[in-house]
């Protein structure tokens, strides 16, 4: 059995995974229906806004999103956990546009709901360019 | 006897009342000695680099920081919490430089050590001008 920690980094893998793969629907099972997106400079984002944005417009290629997420901690407590990580993100536009690399920080709220941990809340960091 | 809502409110309150005042002794007493702070665009800050930047150098009085916590939601988890807030900063410097508004969201995480509520690990998503 699987402990709590390693269900946390594999529900990281297959955010990622999902994302690069441009479905969208797997990404959205991964998060709770009340989860929040904390971003710089914008008002939070819920999750019919991130399915609006995620969804490209019809007959368009979705943009290739290539994340890595280092891990710096994980915390469990009870129903809930939080975690932290060092975020890198490729995204390439459709069409050869020219990749933006992005990197950051995240500090996200993790709940387990029917025994499956999703993401709740997501604070994230990211800028331009390199972050140390 | 106060609830640990109730406590991390005025955690809360101490925290704008001893950075309104300068206090920077009493701002450290109300974070755990792990803290991390996670900003956008730079590596996350611990609590000898907080200190550090929060005293100005001898002879200079200290910029003055009216911050306002609109806390959005707190959940506690055991000897855990976590927090969102919007937030609203206008720092003065001194001699009459002018002052400056920053508003954005914060996610905290907040641990109960010894039986008082303290800061552990913030996301500080503020910017330049309003965000609603």
């Amino acid at each position: 059995m699987r402990t709590d920690e390693e269900e946390i980094r594999n529900l990281v893998k297959a955010w990622h995974a999902a994302s690069r793969a441009g479905d969208v629907d797997t990404v959205l099972s991964l998060m709770t229906e009340d989860v929040i997106f904390l971003l710089p400079g914008r008002s939070p984002m819920r999750k019919a806004e991130f399915a609006e944005a995620s969804r490209p417009p019809p007959g368009t290629p979705p943009a290739k999103i290539e994340g890595t997420s280092d891990i710096q901690e994980i915390v469990v407590a009870g129903e809930w956990a939080f975690m932290w990580t060092k975020l890198s993100v490729v995204v390439t536009p459709p069409n050869k546009g020219q990749a933006m690399k992005r990197t950051g920080h995240t500090l996200t709220i993790l709940r387990k709901q029917n025994g499956k941990w999703l993401l709740a809340r997501d604070a994230n960091l990211l800028g331009q360019g390199e972050v140390t």
